[in-house]
């Protein structure tokens, strides 16, 4: 019987997902990082590469465990939660799932901006309730196009969310750590000169340590009574006391949320705003997208394997 | 006191368009049309312009009840509720509100694509019931980028549809009475046709008997159980029964609707389906259009007593 190789690692797999993976190598299987430590010492030497999908952390303490680990291949774009420093200073290798998910996760982005415009999730209450029948038209809402967007982290998803948001005659703006070659986009240094210019500040910044609570109070204040603030990227992002206290209080019109701390048991002050559009982080939910990215955390794991160059390397 | 000239047709005006209306015409003020034989002789003598808004019929025997009305000026692009030919026999003319609108409804018509496809409704409802944190991920939903887009109808409203879907990456097939000049979109003679090209078929046809049922059950046969339907230009363009059948029995996967028959009050089956987003209307239903079409409206009100031309003629 050939060794366990691999490792996976992730509760959120579905079902088709484990079952690509376990098809591929022979496997263990635990539902996170914090299960690690109970896989059996023999199994523990023999794994060689972990699949991890999942938003827990996973570092230097968990690596150790697996004496001949040598890649971790997150699902996922986003891989905040894999210390790959830790990584690095043990030879292992960290791939994510690049680009296969940059239209989806766009996609929701505009998707959001004109739900929570448009307040199409109230206008289907409105119609099912039959408070249309009952009591007209529902309240006006607010204009999507001719408005003035401004993009935070102009990487591959921004960038895919600001090609979009022109086609719906926007001026674009982003705030990236330096300037871009853009179609006549507008640059700005700060998050918060970015908020003061635009109508819709959506955030696509990757996550971790650097961006922690990088869109401020103030940032919020400068986007104003009727601004609208779009997050896809990760709850660390953003400051989201400031957020929640300036959807509570009128400082900014509302926001389409994807991503919160503590995710999936967010702060319940959310569930209580009328001024929001949340979603369960599912910016690259779909069918087709999810089949992309296990079929591309496969290959790194594969290429690994064979000793042939990783498809998508973080280190 | 001067002569009333302006008789405001129309329950659904809000109060500042009927501030708007009032504060520039000495007025009357009626519900809709059925109410029009309810006014006192010497008012309809004196009524030169109709300010109309609403879809009950105003046919020929409401126009003979004002002697001495030269223009109905309609709120919305829509005029097929006015018997225009009826109008033109008495030498009224009509006018619309084209144009202010089409991003509007363009907008709401690439949301209801995404909300339909990305589940947004359910991803809202997923969150705020509490479900995420208890049960974990949401189901997984359909891609919307990369598709093909069918439009049916490319007029102003269709082609501000298209160009914005063009930006999601979607090759973009379109059914009009005869091919138009296109930056390399595909044109199909007839709905059937097109309908079995495309992922997503947009419904963008003007109202009235020319359009009626024109979406048969055989071009939903044709668009097919991974096929989603989009109307946001009337519920008579699409055979109902025939679309509530199809969304009920999975003939096609789902729908985003903006319009129906006998609105407010929507055939019952609508509200038991999980499979489509519906929305009261509201296409142009942002604060900012709004108040353009109401201007708009003036206008042409306008031009015609101080004999000019109108801004936006329907005849």
């Amino acid at each position: 019987m050939t060794d366990t190789t691999l490792l996976i690692a992730g509760a959120s797999f579905s079902p088709p997902e484990r079952e690509r993976l376990e098809g591929a190598y022979l496997s263990a299987y635990v539902n996170g990082p914090s299960e690690m430590a109970g896989v059996d010492e023999a199994t523990r030497q023999t794994i060689r590469a972990v699949a991890y999908k999942g938003h827990h952390p996973f570092g230097g303490a968990e690596m150790d465990l697996f004496p001949n680990l040598g890649v971790i291949a997150n699902y996922g774009v986003g891989y905040d939660a894999i210390d790959v420093m830790a990584a690095g200073e043990r030879s292992i290798r960290v791939t994510n799932t690049p680009d296969v998910l940059s239209d989806d996760v766009a996609d929701l982005a505009v998707g959001l901006i004109l739900a929570q415009s448009r307040s199409m999730v109230f206008g289907d209450h409105w119609v099912r309730s039959g408070q249309w029948a009952e009591k007209g038209e529902m309240p006006l809402n607010r204009q999507v196009s001719r408005k003035r967007a401004g993009i935070v982290g102009l990487g591959r998803i921004g960038r895919e969310i600001a090609d979009r948001l022109a086609a719906f005659k926007m001026e674009i703006h982003y705030h990236s750590r330096s300037e871009k070659d853009t179609p006549g986009w507008q640059w700005h240094a700060d998050p918060v000169s970015l908020a003061g210019a635009v109508d819709f500040l959506v955030v696509a910044l990757v996550g971790g340590p650097d961006t922690l609570n990088y869109i401020t109070a103030e940032a919020l204040r400068a986007l104003g009574p009727d601004g609208v603030i779009v997050n896809i990227s990760r709850g660390t992002t953003i400051d989201e006391t400031a957020l929640l206290d300036a959807l509570e209080d009128g400082t900014i019109a509302g926001a389409g949320l994807d991503v919160f701390l503590n995710e999936p048991k967010i702060n319940e002050r959310f569930s209580k705003l009328d001024n929001v559009v949340l979603q369960p982080h599912q910016g690259s939910g779909s069918v087709e997208t999810r089949h992309e990215m296990v079929l591309l955390q496969l290959a790194n794991i594969t290429a690994f394997m064979d000793g042939e160059a990783l498809k998508t390397p973080v280190n």
